[in-house]
C-alpha cells in the first residue's frame, strides 16, 4: 500500500514529500493512521548520515501515534479505532535474555523504526513522517491519554522512554532527591517524570533564562551548571542524576553531586568524548557513571499508563509537514520549548 | 608508651628505625603486640608524598595482624591475648549515615591508620610498622585464622577487604562470570575471593607469563589482554569485573566485555587519568562504571570470618623490618608474589 511521507533522498539534501510503500497487514500485524510524530534530534543525525550507515531514501520518524486503521487475523490486542503508539522499535529476535526481559532496547538485533534491516522494500524500515506504518502487534502500545492530548503524547514514545527508563531502573521515588541535567526535549521528561514520581528534582542547566520554564515543568530547585557556589551548595546531595546533555561537558562536576552509591546515568551520547571523568569521584564514594538506550515494550506501556494517570504529555510546537526542514534549524539552535510534532494530517497538502 | 618503628623523616629520605610514642590506653581502646604488618603500594605513595599532604615523620602500615596486650576499663569484646586485625580506618565521625551503615570507609571525617588527624602526638596517625598500636575496639577486628597462618592474614586487612567489599556489594556468587583485571596485590586476592563466592572467575592479565600462576590462584580461565582474538571471545559475556589496575589504561576494551547490566568497578586510582571510556558502551548495554574504597568495619569482619572458614589467606613474601627499603623498589618494579609482609619481631633487632 502507498502512502505519502517526507524523507531524504541523501545526505545533503532536504527532506521533502514522496510516496512510499507499506507492507501488506500479516497476521500478527497493525496498520496505524499516524495522527502526530515528534522530531527527535536522532532524526536529524540520522537523515544527515551523522550516525554511520544511514540508507537512503530515508523517513525519520519514532515518536508515532494514531489510530489503528486494520488488524491482522491473529491480533488480539487491538482493533480498529484504537488509540496507538509506535516508538523506537518495530521488531527484535524476541527468545534472548533482553527480549524475554522485556528489554527488547537491548536486543542485539533490535530493529529500529527507522533504518532497520526489514524484509519489506526498500529492505530498510522507514519511519513516522507518514500517514500510514504497519508493525507487529508485539511493538504497538495502547495510548490512553485523551485524544485531544494526542499531538503532546507523541514524544513520550521516545523521549518519555528514555528518561523513564532509567529513572525506574534506579528506582527514582520519594524520598530521594534526583538531578536532571539538561532542559531540552529528554531533559523536560526527565523533570516532569521525576517529579511526578514523588522525587525531589533538582534541574541544571547553563542558563540562567531557563530557571522559570524549569521551575514551572516541575523542577524544587534549579541550578545554573556554571556557578561555583550553586553547584558546591549540591555536592553531596543527590541520590541519582539523569545526564540528558550530548555536548561533551565536565562529568566530574556532577558526579560530584552524587551520594554515597549514587550514579549518574548518561543518555546523550556525544560525537567527541566527554573529558575523561577522575576515578576518585568514583571509588571515595561508591559512584557509578551508567547510561541507558530508551526503554523496553512493557516499560513503554507502563510509561504511557503513568502518564495518562498524572496528565503527563510534552511540551510543543505543533508543526506541518512541510515545516520540517525549518524545524530541524530550529533545532540544532534549541530553539524549540522543547519538542516539534509533525501533524501528519498535513502530508495530503505536502 | 614508646615503641620502635620504621619510618621516613622526608618524602626524599629511606624509612629507618625510630621511636615514637603510642597514647595510653583509654577506656574504650586496645593496644595490640603486632605481629605482621602488610606492604601497600599506598605506603610507598605516603611515604614519599605522592599524594598531598603527607605528615612526618611517616610511618606506614594499614595490614596489621597481631595478639591483644592491654584493653581498656570499657572493652568487653577484646581480652588480652587474643589475635586481631587492624585495617585502613582506626576512626570516623560514628554517627553518620556512613557510619551508622557500617561503611566508615565512606565516612567524611574516616581517619586513616596512618596520616590521619588525631590528638595524640605528634598529630597525626602513625601505622603498623611499629611494635605496637592502641586503637579503639570499634576498628578492631576478630582473627579466627590459626596462627600459623597469621603472616599471610595481615594483607586481608587492605587487599582482601579492598576486593572483598565490591564483590559482595556487586553481589558476586554462583552463576556469575567474574572478570579480574590485573594479578598484583590486589587481584590476586580477587581471583582468590570471587573464586571462593562461586564464581566463574576470568583473570585478565598483559602478560602470558602470569597464565599458570593465575589458573593458580582460582581463575577459571585467564585472558591475555593484549590478544585481541582472546578479548573478542569474551564480548558480552561478564556479569561483573573488578577492575585492580591503577595505571591509566583503556577502560573500553573492559567495558565492552560486560553483559547487559553490568559493572566495572576499579579500586585502583591511576596518577593520571584513563583515556575517556566511550559512552556508547554504557548507553547500549545499560553499563555502569564505578568505583571502591576498601570497606567498612563489619564487612571487613566478615571477610576476615570468611576466609578463616573457607582457609583463605594472601600469598605472601616474609621480610624483616631493615628490608623495608628493598622491598619498596621490588614492589615498584613488580617483582612480588603477591605482597611483602613486614615481621615485625625483627623490629627491636632493627
Amino acid at each position: 500500500m502507498s502512502t505519502l511521507a517526507y524523507g531524504a533522498h541523501a545526505a545533503d539534501r532536504k527532506l521533502e514529500p514522496m510516496a512510499i510503500q507499506r507492507r501488506a497487514v500479516g497476521a500478527a500485524d497493525v496498520r496505524i493512521d499516524i495522527a502526530y510524530c515528534g522530531l527527535c534530534h536522532s532524526d536529524i543525525h540520522q537523515v544527515r548520515s551523522e550516525w554511520a550507515g544511514t540508507k537512503y531514501p530515508c523517513v525519520p520518524g519514532h515518536e508515532i501515534v494514531g489510530r489503528v486503521a486494520e488488524v491482522g487475523s491473529a491480533v488480539t490486542s487491538f482493533k480498529a479505532g484504537d488509540l496507538v503508539g509506535v516508538g523506537c522499535i518495530v521488531d527484535s529476535c524476541r527468545h534472548c535474555a533482553e527480549c524475554n526481559d522485556g528489554l527488547e532496547n537491548y536486543c542485539d538485533r533490535m530493529v529500529g523504526t527507522y533504518n532497520g534491516a526489514t524484509p519489506d522494500a526498500p529492505g530498510h524500515t522507514l519511519g513516522g513522517y507518514s500517514q500510514h506504518i504497519v508493525v507487529d502487534q508485539r511493538y504497538v502500545l495502547r495510548v490512553r491519554h485523551a485524544e485531544a492530548q494526542l499531538p503532546a503524547v507523541a514524544p513520550l514514545l521516545c523521549a518519555g522512554i528514555t528518561t523513564w527508563s532509567p529513572l525506574r531502573h534506579w528506582g527514582v521515588k520519594a524520598g530521594m532527591r534526583v538531578g536532571i541535567v539538561g532542559i531540552g526535549g529528554l531533559g523536560h521528561m526527565g523533570i516532569k517524570l521525576a517529579h511526578a514520581l514523588g522525587a525531589e528534582v533538582v534541574a541544571f542547566t547553563t542558563s540562567e533564562s531557563k530557571r522559570a520554564a524549569a521551575m514551572a515543568l516541575g523542577a524544587h530547585e534549579v541550578v545554573v551548571s556554571r556557578d561555583p557556589d550553586a553547584m558546591a551548595a549540591q555536592r553531596g546531595k543527590l541520590d541519582f542524576i539523569l545526564n540528558t546533555v550530548a555536548a561533551p561537558h565536565d562529568l566530574d562536576a556532577f558526579l560530584g553531586l552524587l551520594r554515597r552509591d549514587g550514579t549518574m546515568t548518561l543518555v546523550g551520547a556525544p560525537a567527541t568524548p566527554h573529558p575523561s571523568p577522575n576515578v576518585f569521584n568514583f571509588i571515595m564514594k561508591r559512584r557509578g557513571l551508567a547510561g541507558s538506550l530508551i526503554g523496553g515494550i512493557p516499560e513503554t506501556q507502563e510509561m504511557l499508563d503513568f502518564c495518562a494517570e498524572h496528565g503527563i504529555v510534552a511540551d510543543i510546537e505543533l508543526i506541518r509537514a512541510d515545516q520540517v526542514n525549518e524545524a530541524y534549524e530550529r533545532m540544532i539552535r534549541g530553539d524549540v520549548k522543547y519538542r516539534f510534532v509533525m501533524d501528519n494530517g498535513t502530508l495530503a497538502a505536502g
